[in-house]
C-alpha cells in the first residue's frame, strides 16, 4: 500500500492556480504509488486546524478536470500564514498532522513566500527523520520568481492587460480633446505586469504610450516633460503605471494611507495611477481619468492563455513526477528552450535557490529613457499570452476627410 | 439620382455602438434610395468642423462589418456638444452643411441626450423646409431609456458585470477571513448596471450579498446593519454599489471633490464603493477592498452578448428603413413580445417622447429591503446577456471534512 499525498495553495490568487491543482491531482490519481489524496483548505491553516479533505472523490470524469483547470482563483483557498524562521510549535503540529496521515508526498502551489515554506518544512521533515517528499508547484501572476524562465499565471494575466488595454485605448479616444488615461496594473516591485501592456501594441494602436515601472525610479519631472512633449504630437494618451513604482529614495510614490501591511509585511498599496491623474490635472488641466485593473486581472479567467493554462496543468503533473523519482526540496522549474517555435523544459530547482528572492524585468529589457519595454521583452512576453492572437478592431481612416 | 446620408454617434461608449453603424451602413449601402454615405467624425462637431469621410469605401466585403460589429467603443468618434435650446448659429451651420452634402437622411446613434439632439435639429429642419429625414438609434450601457423595452449596450455591459462579478467572487473567497468586496459599477441615476450584477448568481455563488441602487435612498445605518447581520451567518461578503447612489436628502453619497461636470451639467462621480469601503473597515475592521469596473464595462467586447450585439446590428439596419420609408424625427425602439422564447418587435418611437428623459428601474423589481432584485427584474434582463450560458466553475464541497 502506497503512501498518501498532501496538496495545498497559497498566495495571491490567479487564472490558472487551479489548473496546477488539477494536474497534480489527475496525476496523483493515476500512479499507484499514492493511495490517498487529501487537499489542505486555505493553505497550510487546514493542516493545523484539521480542515482537510477527500479530493478524488470530485473527479469522477475528465470533464471536473477541465472545469477545475478554467476556474479562477483558488479551488482549496489560501492564506498568508508564514512560518516562523526557527522551527517553532506549528512545525511540530504539521509534522505531527502529517504523520498521522500518513503522508509521503507534499505538493504546495505559491511564489517566493510559499517556496519558502516548502524550503523550511522540507528541511524540518528531514532534520526529524520523516521521509516526505515536499515539490513547490510555482504560481504567481508577477512573474518574479527567480530559476524558473517565466510563472504559471503570468501569461493570463498578461493576456487580459494586453487584450484590455486594447479595448481601454478604443474607449479613450472618442472624444476629440487632449486626455490622458491611466491604468494602474498590480506589481509591488517588479514590473512584468505592466510592461504587458505593451502587447497591446499592434500597427493600428501604439498605446500605451508612456510605461512606468518599479525597476525605474520615477521621477515627476521627467514625467511632466513627457506627456508636454507627447502631447504636441497626439491628443490621446495612454499610460501604464506599476501600483509599486518608487522615488529616486525608495519611497513608494504613494502608499495607501490605511497602511495595512499582509503578515509578509509587504505594504499594500494603491494610487500611483491617482497620483499621476493628480500631477496631468495640475500642470496640464487635461480631461485625465485614472483605472485599475484590480482583482480582473487575476482572476479574469475568460482571457485566460491557453497555453499558460496548459503550462499550469502540466507544472502540476511534473510535481508529482518528481516526487514519485525520490525528489525532495525542489520546485517545477520552466527553461525555455527556444522561442520559434516557443518550447520549454521542465526542471526541478533546489527551492532553496527560489525561496524569498525576487527577479526584476532586466534593465536591458527597458528603454533607455525608462518608459518603455524592448523588443527583447516583447519576444519574451509573446508567446506567453497565449497561440490566439488578439482581437484586430476596425478603424476608420480618420485622415481621409471628404474634399470641400 | 438618390440623397446622401449622415451619420454620427454620440455620447458615451458601449461595446456595440459599432454594430449599430454597421447595421445602419449595409442596409444605406443595399439601398438605391441613398447615394453617398458620411460619417461625422466626433457627432455634430464633424460637421460643424468640415471632419467628415465617406465610409462605404471601407467596407469592401462582410468581414469589415464583422470586424467593425466587434470593435468597442465608438468608430466614427464621440462628442458631449449639446445643441442651443433655441436655435443659434450652430443650427444654421449644421443645416447648410448638410444642404450642401445633399443629405436626406441624418441618422444619429446615442442615448437621451442624443435623441434630444435628433428632435431638435428634426424640427429646425422642417421649420427651414428641408427634407431630411432624422432617425435616432438607441445606445446606452445604462439602459435609461423610456420607450424602449432596453437599449442596445445594456447586455453586453451587464454580461460583463455578471461574469466578472463571479470571477472576483471566486477571489474574494480564497482566505478564511471576514472580508467585505465592495464593486462599484457605472450608473449616475438608474441603477439597472447595479442590478446586472444579481445575474452573477447561481445555484453555487449565492453573491452579490448586497445590492445598493440609486433608485433606493441611502440610509448608513441600515448598511451597517445589514452588514452586521450578514457578518454573522456568512465570512465573505461582496456588494454591489452604483457609483451614483444618494442619501435621502438627494446628495450623492460620494461626490468627487474635483467637481468635474461633463457639459451636460451631470456630476463626474466616482468613490461610492471607498465610502462603503471607509464604513466597514471603521465599524468592523474587516478586510476591505473596494473595485470599480470603470471603462472595462462599457468596453469589453470579448465579453459582449451576442443578443445584443444582433440587436444593435438591427437596430442599424431598422433606422435605414424607418428613413426610406419617410419617417422623421423618430427613434428606433424595441418593445418585447414575449419571453420565451425571447422576442423583440422593432417600432418607431416618437424621439419628443424620449429625448432627456430618463427611467430608473421599476420599484416593484426591487426587493422591499432595497437591496436586492426580484424575480421579475431577472426574468427580464437574463435573455439580454446572450444566449450562452455564464460559465461554471469548479468548487469543492469544503464542508466535507475528513474524519480524524
Amino acid at each position: 500500500m502506497g503512501k498518501n499525498m498532501m496538496i495545498a495553495q497559497s498566495g495571491g490568487p490567479t487564472s490558472v492556480i487551479n489548473a496546477s491543482l488539477a494536474g497534480a491531482i489527475r496525476a496523483a490519481m493515476n500512479a499507484p504509488e499514492i493511495d490517498r489524496i487529501y487537499g489542505s483548505l486555505h493553505g497550510l491553516e487546514g493542516i493545523l486546524k484539521d480542515r482537510i479533505i477527500s479530493v478524488s472523490e470530485a473527479f469522477a470524469d475528465d470533464e471536473a478536470f477541465e472545469r477545475l483547470k478554467h476556474t479562477p482563483s483558488m479551488a482549496l483557498g489560501s492564506c498568508r500564514f508564514k512560518l516562523a524562521k526557527v522551527p517553532d510549535e506549528n512545525y511540530e503540529l504539521i509534522a505531527r498532522k502529517l504523520r498521522e496521515l500518513e503522508i509521503g508526498y507534499f505538493f504546495y502551489i505559491g511564489g517566493n513566500d510559499s517556496m519558502d515554506t516548502v524550503d523550511k518544512l522540507a528541511a524540518y521533515f528531514t532534520a526529524s527523520g520523516m521521509d516526505i517528499k515536499c515539490v513547490g508547484i510555482p504560481k504567481t501572476i508577477d512573474n518574479d520568481l527567480v530559476e524558473t524562465d517565466h510563472t504559471p499565471g503570468y501569461g493570463s494575466a498578461a493576456r487580459f492587460i494586453a487584450h484590455s488595454l486594447r479595448e481601454i485605448y478604443c474607449d479613450a479616444s472618442v472624444y476629440d480633446r487632449n486626455s490622458v488615461t491611466i491604468v494602474e496594473i498590480m506589481g509591488r516591485n517588479a514590473g512584468w505586469l505592466t510592461a504587458a501592456s505593451v502587447l497591446a501594441r499592434n500597427p493600428q494602436f501604439n498605446a500605451p504610450h508612456l510605461v512606468y515601472l518599479p525597476e525605474i525610479a520615477f521621477d515627476r519631472e521627467a514625467f511632466v516633460e513627457a506627456i508636454k512633449e507627447l502631447s504636441q504630437r497626439q491628443k490621446v494618451i495612454v499610460i501604464a503605471v506599476s501600483e509599486g513604482i518608487k522615488f529616486a529614495s525608495g519611497e513608494y510614490v504613494n502608499v495607501a494611507p490605511k497602511s495595512e501591511h499582509d503578515s509578509f509585511g509587504h505594504a499594500a498599496l494603491s494610487g500611483s495611477g491617482r497620483y499621476l491623474e493628480e500631477i496631468i490635472r495640475k500642470e496640464f488641466g487635461f480631461k485625465t481619468r485614472s483605472i485599475e485593473f484590480s482583482l480582473l486581472q487575476r482572476s479574469a479567467a475568460h482571457l485566460a492563455s491557453d497555453v499558460d493554462v496548459a503550462e499550469a496543468f502540466t507544472c502540476g503533473e511534473k510535481a508529482v513526477a518528481y516526487a514519485l523519482a525520490g525528489m525532495n526540496r525542489v520546485m517545477v522549474s520552466m527553461q525555455r528552450i527556444n522561442n520559434e517555435p516557443y518550447t520549454i523544459e521542465y526542471v526541478p530547482m533546489d527551492v532553496s535557490r527560489i525561496a524569498n528572492r525576487e527577479k526584476p524585468i532586466p534593465r536591458e529589457w527597458i528603454t533607455d529613457n525608462g518608459t518603455d519595454l524592448t523588443q527583447d521583452y516583447i519576444d519574451y512576453a509573446l508567446p506567453l499570452i497565449g497561440s490566439e492572437p488578439l482581437p484586430e478592431f476596425f478603424l476608420f481612416d480618420k485622415t481621409n476627410l471628404i474634399a470641400r
